[in-house]
């Protein structure tokens, strides 16, 4: 059997061991996991940008995955832990909206984290992905049922989610976020536009600025000239060649997106 | 039995391929090793930084791991390098104080690392990590004894560590450093609060400027505000709610830290 | 058998999950892979940097090892990809120069990467790293032999690589780059200097400063003074104790340096 893979994302950086820390209580208990960092440099206490990264990369993983993510500004604070399994992969970490996205769709059971023998013997005010999160991913990954890590949790938290909708002729979303590379992310995916009109006859706007139909590479673009594209999440992206869309435009997450037909 | 462990240390940050490097090397020698970075953002050449780094994060690991910490501005001087065995958990690196804490209390074995069968063939001027010390953790890590890598080494450098202490009816500590939250972690611990008086009963006086009692969870500060609580080592650090202490208040290591009883 | 290391250099940076999201590819086909970042903060589409970072590090690792490198300008575009066979090392990347330095000297096999079955289903514009080149190098970890991987590739590109040469009584090279010390990488090799003069009756001009003989260690250094030494890669340096020569003298690639005999 192949050795169970657990993933980490968190807003914790790389600069303290607090990832370390984690990694060793979890071989302590699975001596066989295999650790895949996602990002540890989520921006501090922002649950929805750990989200979308979660979002993007989890189905890249095989079956029986357990995520593992820690973005957890109400530790020490009665918000719940959770742990959740649906569609054949594992989560878990505080219960504040980190895995919306994953219990939009298919079936899911969950559980509140509680069980104190799948926790460290003592649990701090302060670090829970170390003291109750890792533990849990750990004992996943061993095989331990998810139903015997606590009680049924009914309700998870979820968070409002960024959709994309159609107007009429428009198709209307919003940037979610940016890459290293200054791309910025929308919501629109290849799908809701095939909708509209063919690629070649359509006309995206980013905060009213008109630009022209999805380019088919990064290097159909223009230099200086913010251009769309579906990006790797199947999503449009607005990407400037050679350059960072997010600093030319200087839109953030929110900013509003639309695509009509070209007249 | 469970792949030996092998964590890492350094102030080579990620951009170099150094890191990467000395994991070749490790797995070269002993291809089973499971390899863990506790963080490689030490500060150029600031070895007290990392050796707390190392000490909060060590007794997370299980028996047998070797920790593997180069941070050295002393490089191809006459430092010594050093392997040393404590407490069912070897440390390997120069011999410049890193492990100061590991020595300071239980029984401990070291050796000066000077085999040459246990080092690369040709040893550098400038990367002992490669040369030297990784080779010395991957064998460690195969099973060869500490005895075999070198002759005894009965008097490692120790740094002057910061304590804590009791004058009259304070407890006098300091900081020792911040996290990425800008949390500053102090020398103080629960044990040395709790020979004074009830937590609540706490003042706490932050380069003389007086704070509340400690908090019990990250969530009861107010934003703006400092504010204590015993952080996941056990030790009082102080915080700012969805804020950074280190920026409010500009304190650094040395900054000294007093408790007493509220009057 | 030991397991097959796949080391991972790109410029995806690691605020991102992109580098997260290709070894959950990598292990949903070859679950047995060891994965070791070599850098992930390549500039970027620096093309250049990341060939230097995967020169100086691929010779560290065990026979049988796949470099997978993704810095990749032009993904998207005609661009070819590559799979390499050399020296027992395996290479996979975009054909953009990446793997200039690893088909210099000894024999090689390299094929363009394009059969079907060695991809994920759909493949993006945008993210070859995942949807080509990590499942290619995670095949040829499982033991597909490279030609299967796609047709002969005969005339990989290649870029200029930067080298020194010997202009009568003088050595003439360049900065390649500098590290996180702030220490400048050059072309010149130890062999080179040998051929010129004993190493205390050499001469280091950098940008037409002069400088003393090379150092043999950091700590022979004066602080604040340009100082050579041959470096680990073995090829000459220049750093500044306890500073950064990067900084201090604002040399960038291609700063020419010249060494000759002491008048």
């Amino acid at each position: 059997m192949a050795a169970p893979i657990i993933t980490l994302t968190t807003d914790f950086g790389l600069r303290d061991p607090f990832v370390g820390i984690m990694k060793g209580v979890i071989l302590g208990i699975c001596p066989g996991a295999r650790l895949v960092d996602l990002t540890h440099e989520v921006a501090p206490y922002d649950v929805r940008e750990a989200a979308f990264a979660l979002e993007s990369a989890a189905g890249f993983f095989p079956a029986g995955t357990v995520h593992l993510a820690v973005v957890d500004p109400g530790v020490g604070s009665a918000r719940r832990a959770i742990g959740l399994l649906t569609g054949g992969r594992y989560f878990v970490g505080p219960d504040n909206g980190l895995f919306t996205f994953a219990i939009a769709g298919e079936a899911w059971t969950a559980v509140s984290l509680g069980t104190e023998a799948f926790r460290l013997p003592t649990v701090s005010q302060t670090f829970h992905g170390r003291d109750i999160f890792a533990p849990a991913a750990a004992h996943l990954a061993t095989g331990i049922p998810l139903e015997r890590l606590g009680p049924p949790l009914a309700d998870p938290v979820r968070l409002s989610w960024p959709t994309c909708r159609r107007d009429g002729d428009e198709v209307i979303g919003e940037v979610v976020g940016s890459d290293r590379f200054g791309n910025l992310l929308t919501t629109v995916t290849a799908e809701d536009l095939e909708t509209l009109a063919p690629a070649m006859e359509l006309r995206v706007f980013l905060a009213g600025q008109g630009l022209g139909p999805p380019a088919s590479s990064y290097s159909q673009g223009e230099e200086g000239v913010l251009t769309a594209i579906i990006g790797s999440s199947g999503r449009l992206e607005i990407f400037v060649r050679n350059g960072s869309a997010r600093a030319l435009v200087g839109a953030e997450r929110g900013t509003p997106v639309r695509v009509r037909r070209r007249l």
